[in-house]
């Protein structure tokens, strides 16, 4: 019987911004990915969002960014070093941990947050540079990678925690890694169809691309989002349908092993 | 013979943009302030003033402040509840304490900057939260402090390590507080006026105020300033007349009991 | 048989977030006050907005703010020179109309946002800069102030086009600036209260604070807000009293001699 | 005989943080490329910058960016639409030109800045939205551009005044564009080569690139840069060797058709 994690990003609000219905996700999902401040996120609402993930026994993570915030750190911004990124995730994780100590909650895990995934995924040097990161803040921190991408080896070869991730609600190009937002199909809307993907990725333990193409992973964790309307509705169809299939979904520090 | 540590804000350039000669005041002090990215500072210029600083075998202190890059954190931001600035504070330490530690090195001290620093030495409720968010991240860390003001009683209370610091350029109004700088004589220019003027201030182990009024006080360092023409000049001749005097110039970590 | 102007803030997004239901507002009110980009809103958003308001005839204006994106421009930031602020006001006011004209449409009023109207309300130095902002952009601009205080005087004095304003949903303090929004009572949620109290002042050409006191003044418009649960309804309300009353909505320029 | 102009980026400071010889380098330029907050200026300093222009007969022109703070503009973002980076454009434009207005100045210029100009000189739609922005503010605007691309033709064909300029201390790529900055010798430090290469370039009515090739190019204008250490040697080297060639310096607006 399969174990699976479900992780959503949350906090991704600014000052009187809010973005995401974060509290009914919280019910719903296992771990939280919380924004750190450089694509959403402040300190104010770093702190309630440990505060409400620890009241929902939602395991905590970092969702460190590029620095743009007007981008919501969906932007790609070339010309930076991957030691210059590493130093900025490393403050990015700094920070958060520091709040969650303040609360008497920890860290478990690391997600990298839009662009800075995406370039990961693709960029061998810019994913070493994100585990590096993560190792030097904390070496029990869980790095989310998607499985057969860069980020899934460098993590592997920094012989880091790493639980492998599946999209709810994204297409994946033929390399692997998700299908641009802009493409046709890349993003998906309807509930069922997103709860029967993940229900068959899970089963198949391989995703397939917009092409036909088959990918054998290993699944550890299904991300689900929570800032499009009828975000709810679908993560709740995704966790009842792996449910239903007899998935049992427990946070990815019980999956992965320490 | 007394023993006093010199300190001395560093790393507060932003991107392209730098401010103060760090290279050269880290030759001459013995604790550096670094700015957290709140007023001045990012993850690539922090990362390098830590190194730097450790290089020098100069402590690495926060330097956290309100959020307020335009204003260099010196402008007056009302409306902020006290436990609101905890989190940005707690941010901010997390965020360096994090770089630190990923080079190897660590944070002593938590000094705050500009107008933070103003408003909590008139303000217990804010002097708390500072103070709060100092033992949240790390009881061992030492809070500078002025002496005689809230913060000082602040981190008395909470059992923090505290230093008590004067100012080598700089003027104090009658209730101890440094004189705004609008006013007029408010900051000392001349190298050998603050050379003496702290001299003095060691000896008698009290502060004169713009009006005369003479508050004694227990002194543990004297801060001077980096980023203005003839600071490292003023420094030097600083340091000269404490070691002239008989003075040790020392780590403020080997100053104030642990 | 009174002319009245209805007024909402719009546009005052940023990037992905969004705030207030503006396509709704702009169905009711006459005149949109477009943030630009200080403490919200952006180029995209601007002119997003411009064009909405053209399409639905509502007239366009500047809603300048302090540089506060963080805290959406309603901080109280000390510590500028009037004269800084002037300029802050004609780059702001200076991007709009650029935007303005690129699709063919034009600004017809100035309205301070959050604290810059607060404290401009009580400053007549800041006042009188702000209207000297209004001035040197396009003197045909209309400011729109609160009545009886220093934004009208200075309007006034610089011979400007003004246009006083009550709000629906805003308590008064005894000098007749708007009642901080921390003090019970100080924001009015019960849209037939709002409309109702807008249908008495616009009778009685008087404004009554909080603590009873009655203030006569002119009245050329009602600001309705559109970013609070409810805003929607509470302007349709609003608007509906008016036209029960007797009252002829139109844009501002129609009612201010020019 | 021939004329040209001299140019420079000025204004690039942001608060505190000040780049660049602004005051020395308007003795020796005839117009001046001021930033206009995206990557560097703010209202305060535009102001100061328009002022000291004015006060030096140097023409003033807008030196728009991506907003990119952070980066100073130099970092490529991806994924944004022309028509977007139009909007952005107009509104750096529109308010530097009423900060202009309101010291009795005007703009004649446009000049992109850092990534925005090494980007539209490679990409036609890109190209022609800045120079949309350029015309929809005001039409007689000079736009600014590199001889041989994108943005030159752009200017064509939006019938555009456009002033063809050269670098003193870049080298070229190949397709006529600046090499990047991160190429051995794209940037010329040697005060006497810059001066001579100008020359050269200004008798042959043409540019060589890094592999040696020549490009026939009409040559308005020449930049000289401000921020570099030893940049205001190498202008006033680069002024005085044109003018020892017998070349008269004068604004772009003399040379420019109208």
């Amino acid at each position: 019987m399969p174990i699976v994690d479900l992780n959503c990003d949350m906090g991704e609000g600014f000052g009187v911004y809010s973005i995401g219905n974060d509290a009914e996700m919280l019910e719903i999902v296992t771990s939280a990915n919380i924004a750190c401040g450089f694509h959403g996120g402040d300190p104010i609402i770093i702190h309630q969002t440990l505060t409400l993930a620890a009241a929902n026994n939602v395991q905590a993570g970092a969702h460190p960014s590029l620095f743009d915030l007007w981008g919501f750190g969906r932007r790609p911004i070339l010309g930076e070093r991957p030691a210059d990124i590493e130093k900025q995730v490393i403050y990015q994780i700094g920070a958060l941990q520091a709040l969650a100590h303040s609360i008497g909650t920890r860290l478990r895990h690391v997600k990298t947050h839009g662009s800075l995934g995406n370039m990961a995924a693709e960029d061998a040097d810019l994913a070493e540079a994100v585990a590096r990161a993560v190792r030097a803040v904390d070496p029990q921190l869980i790095f989310v990678a998607l499985p057969g991408m860069e980020t899934e080896r460098a993590a592997e070869r920094l012989r880091l925690r790493v639980a492998r991730e599946i999209y709810a609600d994204r297409a994946y190009a033929d390399n692997g890694n998700l299908a641009s937002r802009k493409l046709e199909g890349a993003v998906i809307h309807d509930p069922d169809l997103a709860a029967s993907r993940v229900v068959q990725m899970i089963e198949d333990q391989a995703i397939t691309t917009l092409s036909g193409r088959r990918i054998p992973v290993k699944i550890d964790s299904v991300c689900v989002h929570g800032d499009t309307p009828g975000a709810v509705a679908m993560a709740r169809k995704v966790r009842a349908a792996l449910v239903a299939q007899g998935c049992e979904i427990r946070p990815m520090a019980h999956i992965v092993a320490g």
